[in-house]
């Protein structure tokens, strides 16, 4: 008999199913569900309108979902319910729901399901933002414990600004609500009957710490009177990255034609599951995540925050180690920008005539330069800067422009950018005492853009692995799974041989070219100084935002 | 009977007649002539390849063209021989031709017409700057005295160099050559059979002063040794603007339909025509000619060189006055290198559903942004610096960019570059005890582009008038050649009054916008922030340039 590892994956647009044959690795199956509601900033399903800053999404969806991922991809890749030995969980970060003791979200309410902040947030929510200024402030007056170790900063896409925000701004909801979970913890709680914390979740999102646990009532009291009781609303256990929540409810087995009593694994964050789904489970392995922005996940041992690094916490890649969070605001994001709005019509007449898309055409050009020959430096600042200097208001440049400059320099300008600004990262990490051994990328941009990683292996002077799966988190989720059934089901001596042996890597790994190397660590101390001309104190580019917003 | 002033103005690609009509100003008729030949950057007429930095004209295309626009004009305004009182000829700066002791250029000599150097040299001729350069370290290590007045700085564009490429490079021909002589002059020796060398050609371009002529024989001799002679070649007497170098010969009379016996005025630069164009006559008036580039012509009594200002002399743009020149490298040439490489297909389709140019297309949605609201900041470095930095390596930049910025925002951004960097000039200008009271826009683009003048009034803080005559330099020689008929046929007490009568300004006048000159003032400090940032010794800029060159 085969034995599968399930992998359920929630994204922000929808969630994939995926099998994993624990005997060899393959992906058997996989089945992919699009959220009918997708991410609701405009208005809530009954026509509320919604404040700008909102991003929600519908709880029903992801059940739906779930139902649909599970039982379509048994059928596409033949698959008996005996079969699937174990079932992980992971969704996208800090998603935010207020449910009742029977796990019912609040928005199912008659009575709240017309108001915006019953509603599950999206980690792109940005309705707590006065909150997580207000948080931070206080956390800075007391000194809080926890605050280096989210970079001595909070975003208000974090789980707690918006439990705030909740307290706050919908007190008669906040009052009905038994439990703030994620999402993660939710589907775990749904399919078992029972409610288990992720320790990844709640370290890398809630401010929670192994030794000193959530902040307190003092500190939510402090922050907003009517938030004391936060602390009061995080019901549940607190298990451990790669331990077993519970085991499949009869009546959701028979819903998503599995057996009863299948095991299912604590929940976990989606990008952090890609570390796991690359295998990387060794001290000092980084996976880098690549898509439209960029998360460096390190695995370390047990270590001090460090300032721009905005999360630190134990099991939050791998079960027993310590993991680090540092990243960029803006990869794809800015090449995206660029290809709408500053590629001239020859170019696209150009590409559209060879019949490539226009990154193809423009990396096609690209890649015929030699580094350092456009004579141009660009910062990848377009979206703020996270790490190091988590300030999010600095804006992007562009030098060494002439009348010759041509669109395929900027565009390698600008790739190279967002690789200095991963390389900025990295030195963070290892200038403060954690050494990055082995560099792994994994998300969209590194399976279609090869100039973009040989730069990125020239400018790190590092070999760069890549992921052997363009499922990375769900294959993390799928081991999750497995490891919940443990030893004696999946075969392996510990939840870490079982990582070594279902994550992937490509076979494709880039080496730098050494000449590469050379003028690229020029023009990295040139983009670290201009880093620091245009960050400082009285920088002309802070003078400009002063005029801006005047 | 009318009395009309004939203007030539021999442009880089054509040459223009203009018949002013002296009693009320009117422009009775005009005709222009493309030059066959071009600008020959590749090849000569018989073939022989030329040098990458080569740009040459033919001079039978100035004889063939002086006499079309001539006949062409007459015959389309019905003017008859006896109504042109006085011809003026303008041509572009330092247009260096070879002639025989008749005016013949030696180009037309068999022996020579395969030799390069032998060629009429245009002003964007570049073969001379390894000569430039060593004139300019000759110059400094003796203290010539002449240095100053051209901003301590040697262009390559300048006639002497192009002479002394000439000595060096084709001694054969420098020994052959009984004048080296400006085109401008050389017509005039053509239409009166005599050499008269203009001072304001002497002074821009030739680095003749009026108290030591030009430099010295010692000076040419250090520089190098073929090229002591130089001096020796400079045949002709000089004659001050506004004054009448001689009378039209019978038999270029005939040919020209125009009666012999007509005054001629001595010759002039063209872009300096334009400024007797304008009617500029007082001390303090500034006329900006703004174009691919632009030149800030300014009247002033007679002082000091000025750093980063190339040319002060005698005579330079109004008869008596003393004349200064400074400028930006990139006007025009940024924002049409903008539109072919940086503006979306979607931009330009939009464009031509509206059925206007991509420039008002812009320049409409541009229009619409208040100042510093685009939170951008560009350079207009584009082509290097001229005034007051005279370093043509510097490149551009642009700041304050995100994923949210659009084309127009760049492209204001961009125009509100090249307005900063014509203050830079004015403030050179003020800063070094030189007023500018007046400023005239004149040339291609303050007729078409509003947003860009009223940028310039707002960025001043002054009134900025326009040039009334498309025609400015043209214009500008009519009144050179009225000039030279004397007051008993103008009817002028003098020239300047004359000026005053003939020049011409636009009603149209661009007042400044109290709250948007307050923007700019903060602008403006940003722009000279960024830009000592940007041009100090060790800018990230200038590393760049060095990784880029290594």
């Amino acid at each position: 008999m085969k034995k599968y590892a399930l992998g359920l994956d929630f994204g922000t647009l929808s969630v994939r199913a995926l099998f994993v044959d624990i005997a060899n690795g393959e992906e058997a199956a996989t089945a992919v569900f699009e959220y009918p509601h997708g991410v609701m900033t405009e208005t809530l399903p009954n026509g509320t309108p919604l404040p700008p800053d909102f991003a929600l999404e519908h709880p029903q969806d992801f059940l739906d979902g779930l139902e649909y991922v599970i039982c379509a991809g048994m059928k596409a890749g033949n698959i008996r319910p005996e079969e699937v030995i174990g079932i992980g969980v992971d969704v996208t970060t800090a998603t935010v729901l207020a449910v009742d003791e029977n796990g019912t979200p609040l928005s199912e309410y008659p009575e709240f399901n017309g108001c915006p902040e019953a509603w599950m947030k999206l980690w792109k929510h940005h309705g707590a933002m006065k909150m997580a200024d207000r948080m931070l402030e206080v956390a800075r007056e007391r000194g809080e414990s926890w605050l280096n170790y989210y970079g001595d900063w909070l975003s208000c896409e974090l789980f707690m600004p918006k439990a705030v925000e909740l307290a706050v701004n919908a007190p008669e909801v906040f009052a009905r609500t038994h439990n703030l979970i994620e999402a993660a913890d939710w589907i775990v709680s749904k399919l078992t009957g029972e409610v288990t914390r992720s320790v990844a979740l709640a370290g890398c999102n809630s401010l929670y710490r192994r030794d000193t646990g959530y902040p307190s009532k003092e500190y939510f009291g402090a922050v907003y009177p009517e938030a004391e009781n936060v602390p009061d609303k995080l019901v549940g256990r607190i298990a451990p990255l790669g331990g077993c929540a519970g085991y499949l409810l009869p009546e959701m087995a028979k819903k998503l034609g599995l057996l009863p009593g299948t095991p299912v694994g604590v929940g976990m964050i989606d990008s952090h599951a890609a570390v796991l789904g690359c295998g990387a489970s060794r001290v000092g392995d980084m996976v880098s995540t690549i898509g439209t922005s960029a998360n460096n996940m390190l695995n370390a041992l047990e270590g001090p925050g460090i300032p721009g690094i905005y999360s630190a916490a134990m099991d939050a890649n791998i079960p027993g180690l310590f993991g680090y969070e540092g990243g960029q605001n803006c990869v794809g994001d800015c090449l995206a920008w660029f290809v709408d709005n500053c590629v001239p019509a020859s170019y696209m007449e150009a590409a559209e005539k060879e019949g490539v898309s226009i990154h193809a055409y423009l990396q096609a050009r690209a890649e015929t330069l030699k580094p350092g020959e456009s004579g141009l430096l660009a910062l990848d600042w377009f979206n703020g800067v996270r790490t190091p200097l988590m300030d999010f208001s600095l804006t992007s440049a562009i030098i060494g422009l002439t009348v010759r400059t041509k669109p395929e320099e900027i565009y390698r300008a600008l790739i190279e950018a967002t690789v200095f600004g991963n390389k900025r990262v990295i030195d963070t990490y290892e200038e403060n005492g954690c050494p990055v051994n082995r560099i792994i990328a994994a998300g969209g941009i590194p399976m279609k853009n090869s100039m973009m990683m040989q730069i990125y292996a020239d400018v790190i002077g590092k070999d760069i692995y890549l992921c052997g799966s363009s499922q990375a988190s769900a294959r993390g989720s799928a081991i999750l799974g497995a490891a919940a059934a443990g030893p004696e089901v999946h075969g392996c001596k510990d939840t870490c041989e079982l990582i070594e042996k279902l994550g992937k890597l490509a076979d494709k790994v880039y080496h730098p070219i050494p000449e590469n190397v050379e003028t690229y660590k020029g023009l990295y101390a040139l983009y670290r100084k201009f880093s620091d001309v245009m960050s400082k104190k009285d920088s002309v580019g802070r003078e400009l935002l002063k005029l801006k917003y005047k």
